[in-house]
């Protein structure tokens, strides 16, 4: 398939490559040094976003935010200018699901269609094509994408309809970023406690405290590795997202709200690009002797 | 073997029965209608706590909270002034790390021996024997009680020294209490925002966000079935004791006291006896246009 590709950062990079590497006549545009291997492995280098899109069956962005993608869609030399008649735009950002519903709105006003497939699962998922994919749109639009999700992801799931992608991803990071918390109150309590934080974990792995969180992150907590992994800025720029989505839906989530500022305290404490299992040094330097 | 069991409530009727089956001589006192059936099966009915204890070589208390374990110990007519020169007490109740340490002092004092052995699963842990249990003491006392906590429960840890079964306890509920929260955030930011709560916890399933609480918890919240299950009462009781400990040890946990918070809030809507996944429904009300 003939396909554009809008933003190469850590994601992006090796996503693009699974498509190329399974044939898809891909365009890349703003190629650097860091992703020349794309074209060397086949990929056409556009001299801008909307050259990259021309004719394109499908478009992907993979950007950091919400402007990012309002930018490369609606912006000066946005791309709905240039996408070909009945073009499938499917933004794999994660953005707010509120502007996700008017971005679709407007692409299918130029003629498009577009879905919704935020991922999960960090740079490691991307590398292994084992992201999770959680999409919103039209089945008919998701049946089409579904053979490129299935050389990026593994666990592939339409979730309803366009912007609840977003939402399913604004929800997991809601958990994530909470049990992420959860596991650093409890194995920091345990270890002023006088327990063997090791152990406890140990303990805990068998009965209802049981997570992917408590399995993974749970472990650098204990060893002290907090090489990202994903970044505490990132994680709190998805927190943020849910909690202005919250405000317009004159919803309270009292745990989001004081995660989010816990990484924010994170960052000013220099932890930002920190993996998020590193929530607990915040924790450590709020009950610290020395802080 | 000869054991004496204080605490006949919810857990500790289908925990003495458990020994009683294995053809231990255990002795149990105030027999109400609801434990005949310990006597029945041949447990023997002492008059008081410091009869059924006499001559026992392991003693085991299931009671409510850290009061209830200091009474039946030291108070009128408490067990420590009755218990056999090298018995070995096993506290299984759910009670505070820094009193279980002076507890362990003070029936050592007498000659005893003890153990902490907080147990997570439930009721129908208990009745199925397959409760995960958390102890802390000396090995040597673990390695008596195994044999008795193998016919009570699976997933057996010796965590560390005494206090330190308590302490993963108390790690244990902050996990389970602060996950559960987490999930009720994601859930109802997902359906506020018009996304299918049921199909959001099945795309998440697969990822960093999945967890016994999600598996489990999350099912119980989209199928709004709120019956115990684990009372969010009892649950407030256990994160009481994490900030008790952790004001002790000059320690901030904020989600765990924001979550303990939302306890007393289900408490005061009436939800103190059902399940504590219902804190979804506090956060319903937090949320609502007729509240």
């Amino acid at each position: 398939m003939k396909i554009g590709f809008i933003g190469l950062g850590v994601m992006g990079r090796p996503m693009a490559a699974h498509l190329i590497a399974a044939g898809h006549d891909v365009a890349v545009n703003r190629v650097k040094p860091i992703s020349q291997h794309l074209v060397d492995a086949g990929a056409r280098a556009a001299a801008t976003a909307q050259e990259a899109v021309k004719g394109a069956e499908i478009v992907i962005l993979m950007l950091p935010d919400t402007p990012d993608v309002e930018a490369v869609l609606f912006g000066q030399g946005g791309i709905a200018e240039a996408i070909a008649p009945g073009a499938l735009v499917i933004d794999m950002s994660s953005i707010s699901p509120v502007s996700t519903k008017d971005f679709a709105a407007r692409v299918k006003a130029k003629g498009g269609d577009y879905l919704d497939a935020p991922v999960s699962g960090g740079e490691v998922g991307a590398k292994n094509a084992a992201l999770t994919i959680m999409v919103g749109g039209s089945q008919e639009a998701f049946e089409r994408a579904r053979p490129l999700f299935e050389l990026m992801g593994k666990n592939i799931n339409r979730v309803g309809e366009v912007g609840d992608g977003q939402t399913a991803k604004v929800a997991n990071q809601i958990i994530v970023g909470l049990t992420i918390q959860a596991v650093a109150e409890a194995l920091l309590f345990a270890t002023r406690a006088g327990a063997d934080p090791v152990k406890v974990r140990e303990a805990l792995m068998g009965g209802f405290a049981a997570s992917r969180i408590l399995e993974v992150h749970g472990e650098r907590m204990n060893n002290r590795t907090f090489d990202p992994g994903f970044r505490i800025r990132l994680h709190r720029k998805d927190l943020a997202l849910a909690l202005d989505a919250a405000k317009s839906l004159e919803l309270a989530l009292p745990n989001t709200a004081t995660t989010a500022q816990l990484m924010s305290a994170a960052l000013a404490q220099g932890d930002g690009d920190k993996d998020h299992s590193g929530l607990i040094r915040t924790l450590e330097a709020l009950s610290s002797a020395t802080a």
